[in-house]
């Protein structure tokens, strides 16, 4: 029975990297640096590609599968970085969102002109 | 009240982007290139550290806040990278950890030796 | 005076590293993460421009200016990173050239119709 | 014979990229994203490896090979997205020293003790 949610994974990825002894190359550093080395092979699957293909990825099964496969890797760093630093991913960027909320606000829609205002 | 579940976090993006127009901008192809580019951005705190260094990132408050804001950049790209193309990102994990796990058997622990094996 | 061939950067890279006592963080691993982050920083000037907008980003003098920085900074980083290895870049990438036109080769061009051709 | 100087190889992977009509594929956004994506491959021989190992690369001569080989793919996109904008990367790496040896003077030599300043 698998664990899908964020924690479980957690727990499931340093069982994992626990079991083969490779927590001694886990540091922040190490960590950060294969998450980018990971974000560059997901990015390689669409760099030739117009944005019009690059909306299409999934119809073939096998760019969507190493699009997923890539998407793992990815959030398999992040989430090890995570643990390692006891960052909490999902309430970090739950108070990303409410910052850039107050950084960005939302620009007012047009208002409809009004020839009487002045009446 | 901010709803700390993936699913969540990727209602409140995509209600972020489409308030703002941005979502002409997100392409597949840009997300993943943005997620490569914030990775960076996380790399970058740690790239003239050294190992012992970089685990001990989180004592300094400014640089702490750092990492859990590039953490937060990285994860948004993620999720809506995501969600653009339909990608589980949790269940596409949970698939490579089992995967990983055939892939990379755990090596047997060494034998207990017998000092009569021979007789 | 400036020396503006690859070998005289170098030395003026070197002597600037080692007046200021950098050398010691100018591992080849950091130098290629030095690397890998400045590609990423000029990558940043193009992740939401439309094909056709990233082909008039010199138009724009901050921009351009902005394209010719980090353009020197990847630079930078190629050539210490060679220096400290002792790869030479132009030999290294003449060689590929040499191994990709065996690997590429140029597709025939189409043959002009004969409509006699069997006459 | 084979060009060795920077523009010498940017002909050459002009014309090998116009024999092959790849040039379509060549935008400035492309080529920076792929000049990006190389330099994690580059980043990810040495992702795993203390900065100790990291000096010692060269020595095995696969990883040697692998090294150069990702160097000339790094140098292959950087010079193409330079030709394409008409920046001159030699000259802007130049500039760009100039304005660091401003920027980040050469820390003054401690002093040598004067024992009898005071008289």
């Amino acid at each position: 029975m698998t664990e899908l949610d964020v924690a479980g994974l957690q727990r499931r990825l340093a069982a994992f990297a626990a079991a083969r002894d490779w927590g001694q190359y886990h540091t922040p550093k190490n960590l950060a640096v294969a998450l980018s080395v990971e974000a560059s092979e997901l990015v390689e699957i669409f760099q030739w590609l117009t944005p019009q293909q690059s909306a299409r990825v999934m119809e073939e099964p096998d760019t969507a599968h190493r699009v997923a496969d890539e998407v793992a890797d990815v959030l398999a760093y992040l989430l090890q970085f995570c643990a390692v630093l006891g960052v909490d991913p999902l309430a970090a960027l739950a108070a990303k969102i409410d910052r850039n909320e107050a950084r960005f606000p939302v620009p007012a829609p047009p208002q409809p002109e009004n020839r009487h205002s002045s009446e």
